[in-house]
């Protein structure tokens, strides 16, 4: 059923889509590795046994998956060697870059394994088991409780659970992972990599092919791969970078297939998809798209612009935003295209007529209405509330995200009161063994400060602040923006004398106490404690509605179940997951299809010499010509594959997953999803939901003949 | 072969592309009515015969195409029912529209004969013969003469040759074609009828749907069709629109088939194609790419954004440039498709290679060389000399085009030098006869005049000219540019104090003389007058280069031919022409693929309610929704087809062409080209020439469903 048809049946006729629906939702399925052993492989086209993909007690593919940063990756061979995205290494190649080495730029290439160049910032974790602690999660937790101290009781039992599980286990990162919010818990354990350093990253005119004007649209034509290599102390261990570690020996690395794979063929994919919202009420998907989606997407764009503008004769300036205008991009178009789907599937009518069959089935029994009868208005009710505070909750989101040095102030003087708190009572991140490191990584992220960009930023949102509705004032921001004139001259005053533009003075700020950050008297942490109570009211909020969601929702998902006659999977939540598929073209609208290989010939056709993103390397574009594909090229297509789309079930977080061929051999590195995919993550299905990888083919025609790395070819087995 | 292979060819194997150009060109044709006779039209698809297409002595099929304004339409009823593209009445119903009745936006329907609306500025051609008129044209030229002389001696014969016609044909409208310069001239007669009234239009938000965004891109889903009928005196011969006057009634009209076709099916199509350039050497191509496409995008891109920005704020001003913006847009998007075509095929660098190969073939005979030797040079020095001079003189043409009172003081300035010579050495519009309907057209044309608009244009047009290198600088405003602040004080005057704002006045000096308009001394026809020697050296020179390019280029395309071993048929130059070919998709990009029929599905998929243009009625939404098809679906896309795609050759002026299938039945009405098509003025290719109509299903659903014209219908025959 092509996508324009479907779309017609369900805006038109709402009654038949009823039973439509059930078929859209049929195929879908991240499925934790806890399902594999219920699966019938065979059928499904795998040409692996459950074990072989995932043995509890021994080797099996998962060993070879390795969570890195928020991507995934895959060992690809018995020294350590990792594949995932060129976008996945991005900040650690900006961090690695310099004057002389403009690494984002040219790429890199390590010609000895000594010459590998650190990835600050990167690390690496496998996952070695898995445990139900559902019990153990909701021990604490009692019917009367008030629904934000069943917040803190779940919230205290995941933080016990973790340390008694890292205690247990010495080296190992535990993580409880939420599967059904209020019901089920399931605690990861990880081995930990920490030295991680870059050995292959080709030019960014390959692995950003095409930069935000291809991003989310196929076909696309980009080699966004790159390598990476684990390293470990020499007894093996999990150690911080030193010249002395070594490569870490995978217990499995995946078999690379040169070969690729061909339309229709079968493909499944191990990675850690981030999250996605399939089972989720209406007012779920109303608070998305009348709220979030929309008003982060016409802010980032409105940011978008404004950096754009401060950078448009000065290319130095422009360079400073490159990457964070990469990012809002990224973000807004798929924004863009969640509510274009959004509003295309009427996906909220849709929910709302199944809440309506819901609540008929509930109300069918006298005992189905005692136990599950105020569930959905109580849910809804939840998103009701939070649809009438957005526009005062997401402003105040970004004022301490947005700005520099507003976040700045904020971070250090949270960071205070937390690390004021007694131990036990300290979010994990401010506990003394982990503060060191919250330490770096709050010095590492701190955003790139440039005064004209921050004072724009923080006037745009102290204006919007002054056209909030008198309901929802920021009261504590009321002086400050009574008139233009109030904030032009907070702004002239706070940027004139502040020290936070220091991030030595940072460094220090961080061990400060909260008295000591207040006697600084400086403007940016004066309005840090001005708002303290704010957020502290918004937390507060938050984990009141938690509290309601995670006391409801499993009642919801019990009854949904019952009535579905079926079992759900979870919800992505960053935890691994296995989905599967096939080689598969679709048409995006009425009277267009597209293929699912893309091709060299493609990135000729693009290649129109603008750079950054389309000044595709002279070395590639005359091999090309030349028709020099070696061993890569694809028969029928007559050219070598470049981007390969398929219609398993992806998320945020499944970039650099390994795509693999039924034995489980390498075909591709998933980077991307079709522009209608990015609705995907509300609900999926055949008719829209594709995902794109790098071929292999591309992957390795590239490395032998663009890069001219041999060895790392020796190193896969290839040649 | 795909585009993309294609094109991978093309730039990287410059050797192998010389064979695989012949193909390339192979199969295009915009056969004259004259060619008709020699196709072999059974072999081609035709399941008529060549005199049913064509009689000269008989009633063929071409007595049912009409050249209706720079369109083209068919007759469809025995009582002067013609059908051809909403936009080509676009001019009429804007002229008819008034505050109480919008047309433009509501459409127009007569509900009885009575209630048809005068097309003011509509007339309707009818081909009714020709004669090849070569060596009456070119009798005067004489091998001595001066490129100027020639191309005078030239023009003085066409005008003698058409007033001998006209004046042995009364009634008739004679013109004289040029078929190939200096070589071929065909003079063509044609009934004309003066009375043209507006039947049904559909509302804009179906006949203009999608606006520039769909405009020349495939997949189209615009109901880009109206009905006009044409009027004549009640004695039959043409006359003005009077109440009296009846229906004409046609030699001939068109079978509609309401079945339509289907992929691959053979259609042929007969209009009236404006332009092409096939048959044209390197430099030409060079003019074209390098200077005159470029140059005139980046201006009307200026333009559009600075017009966009006048009506910002005012919804009133807005709709003033509406319709200027909708055209220049329209040239816009056209040109910069055709700049990106020209840049992937390299015509340019083709053409060099044809001319090499060209040139060798020439010098491989003693003969040849005395003949020919000097051709290719001689050609392509005058378009170097069009490069050279081209921002001074593609400026100077801005002057007297864009803003409008200074393009009216040169209008009336023209007229009235002309006006001043004697009756014979006049051009034909400015001879008594013609005068009235010159002053009528000119009354009728004037451009809308907004000062704020008019000065910004001109202020633009004025800072351009003062940035012209030394060597093109026009001097004649050089002190009235020699600083911001002098034009500025210019425009500041000129606006104050010119009487060229007021259209009665422009009615009244359109019979003034050039001392009457010079005694005047308002500032812009001060400008004009200033200006005129420039004009006029500007008209000698491409006087003289046309003198050069017709004494040149009948050698150019006689060693082409003979060096091809083929005969060329002669570029599009506004005469009636035949094209066919079949319903067939294409791949315009790597990996991906159009389907040749769009459908109503696709018109909900576009529908998202945003003004103008995709705000669709209601009354379609639902029909459409649900399901109400009437005899109008294709079966297998379970829809009413909406576009058709097909790989005839055509150009603008095909506008309104009938699509016919093999036995001349109407099946579709020809209005836009593929966006990869645009490129198809300059080169022809199977691989992505391919022209749109809206399908005769979608033309009569709407007129059904959404108008209710039951009587159109009924009218036509198909119900």
């Amino acid at each position: 059923m092509n996508l324009g048809r479907f779309l017609s049946v369900v805006s038109g006729l709402v009654l038949v889509i009823l039973a439509a629906r059930l078929d859209v939702f049929a195929d879908e399925g991240m499925y934790p590795i806890s399902e594999i052993h219920k699966l019938n492989l065979k059928s499904l086209g795998f040409e692996l046994s459950a074990d072989e993909l995932y043995h509890p007690n021994g080797v099996s593919l998962i060993d070879a998956i390795v969570n890195v940063g928020g991507c995934t990756g895959s060992f690809v061979s018995a020294e350590g060697l990792v594949i995932t995205n060129h976008h996945c290494v991005f900040g650690a190649l900006s961090n690695a870059s310099s004057a002389e080495h403009d690494y984002v730029t040219h790429g890199f290439l390590a010609a000895t394994r000594a010459d590998e160049l650190r990835a600050t910032g990167m690390t690496i974790r496998i996952t070695e088991s898995y445990r139900d602690v559902s019990s153990e999660i909701l021990s604490d937790v009692t019917e009367s409780m008030l629904p934000a101290e069943r917040t803190k009781a779940i919230q205290k039992r995941m933080r016990e659970v973790t340390e008694e599980a890292e205690k247990a286990h010495p080296g190992k990162q535990a993580l409880v992972a939420e599967m059904f919010a209020g019901k089920t818990y399931v605690l990861f354990l990880y081995a930990q990599i920490r030295d991680v350093r870059l050995v292959y990253v080709p030019q960014r005119a390959i692995g950003e092919f095409g930069g935000e004007d291809d991003n989310w649209v196929w076909p696309r034509h980009t080699g966004d791969f790159s390598f990476v290599r684990a390293y470990v102390a020499p007894d093996g261990s999990p150690a911080e970078y030193s010249k002395d570690n070594v490569p870490y020996k995978p217990r499995r690395y995946l078999k690379v297939n040169p070969n690729g794979v061909d339309e229709n063929d079968f493909v499944f994919i191990l990675g850690y998809p981030g999250r996605t919202f399939r089972h989720q009420p209406s007012g779920f998907i109303r608070y998305d798209e009348q709220v979030r989606l929309k008003t982060i997407a016409d802010f980032y764009e409105w940011q978008i612009r404004f950096l754009e503008q401060l950078g448009k004769d000065d290319r130095e300036i422009a360079l400073k935003f490159d990457s964070r205008i990469k990012s809002l991009s990224n973000v807004m178009k798929n924004y863009r295209g969640k509510l274009k789907g959004l509003k295309q599937l009427h996906l909220v009518q849709r929910k709302l007529e199944e809440e309506k069959a819901l609540t008929e089935f509930i109300e069918g029994s006298a005992e189905r209405k005692r136990t599950y009868g105020s569930v959905l208005k109580t849910l809804n009710a939840v998103y009701d509330e939070m649809i009438q505070q957005a526009d005062r909750e997401l402003l105040l989101d970004q004022f301490v995200s947005t700005p520099t040095l507003l976040s700045r102030a904020a971070m250090l003087y949270r960071a205070a009161l937390e690390r004021a708190k007694p131990e036990d009572e300290r979010p994990a991140a401010y506990k003394d063994k982990n503060y060191d490191r919250f330490k770096q990584n709050a010095i590492r992220s701190l955003q790139q400060y440039y005064e004209p960009a921050d004072k724009g930023l923080l006037r745009e949102l102290l204006r919007r602040a002054a056209l909030l509705p008198e309901s929802a004032r920021i009261k504590e921001l009321e002086s400050l923006t009574r008139s233009d004139q109030a904030i032009e001259d907070f702004l002239q005053k706070s940027y004139g004398s502040t020290v936070l533009t220091s991030e030595d003075r940072i460094k220090e700020l961080l061990d400060a106490s909260p008295d000591g950050l207040e006697s600084l008297r400086d403007p940016f942490l004066n309005l840090a404690v001005k708002l303290e109570p704010v957020y502290k009211a918004l937390a507060d909020a938050r984990e009141r509605r938690s509290g309601i969601l995670s006391r409801e929702y499993p009642l919801y998902v019990d009854v949904k179940e019952q009535f579905q006659k079926a079992k759900f999977i979870p919800d992505a939540n960053g935890t691994l997951r296995l989905t599967f598929g096939r080689i598969k073209g679709y048409s995006p609208a009425d009277a267009v299809y597209y293929s699912p290989i893309s091709t060299l010939a493609g990135v000729i056709q693009k290649s129109s010499g603008e750079p950054p993103f389309y000044n595709t390397p002279e070395k590639l574009l005359k091999l090309a010509r030349e028709g020099m594909y070696g061993r890569y090229a694809h028969k029928r297509l007559n050219s070598v594959p470049v981007g390969i789309l398929y219609n398993t079930d992806t998320t945020g977080g499944n970039s650099g997953s390994p795509v693999m061929n039924a034995r489980g051999e390498l075909v591709g590195v998933n980077f991307d999803r079709a522009y209608e995919a990015t609705i995907n993550d509300y609900a999926w299905s055949d008719s829209y939901s594709r995902s794109i990888a790098v071929d292999i083919r591309y992957v390795l025609w590239v490395t032998k003949y663009v890069g001219g790395v041999d060895y790392l070819l020796k190193e896969m087995g290839v040649e």
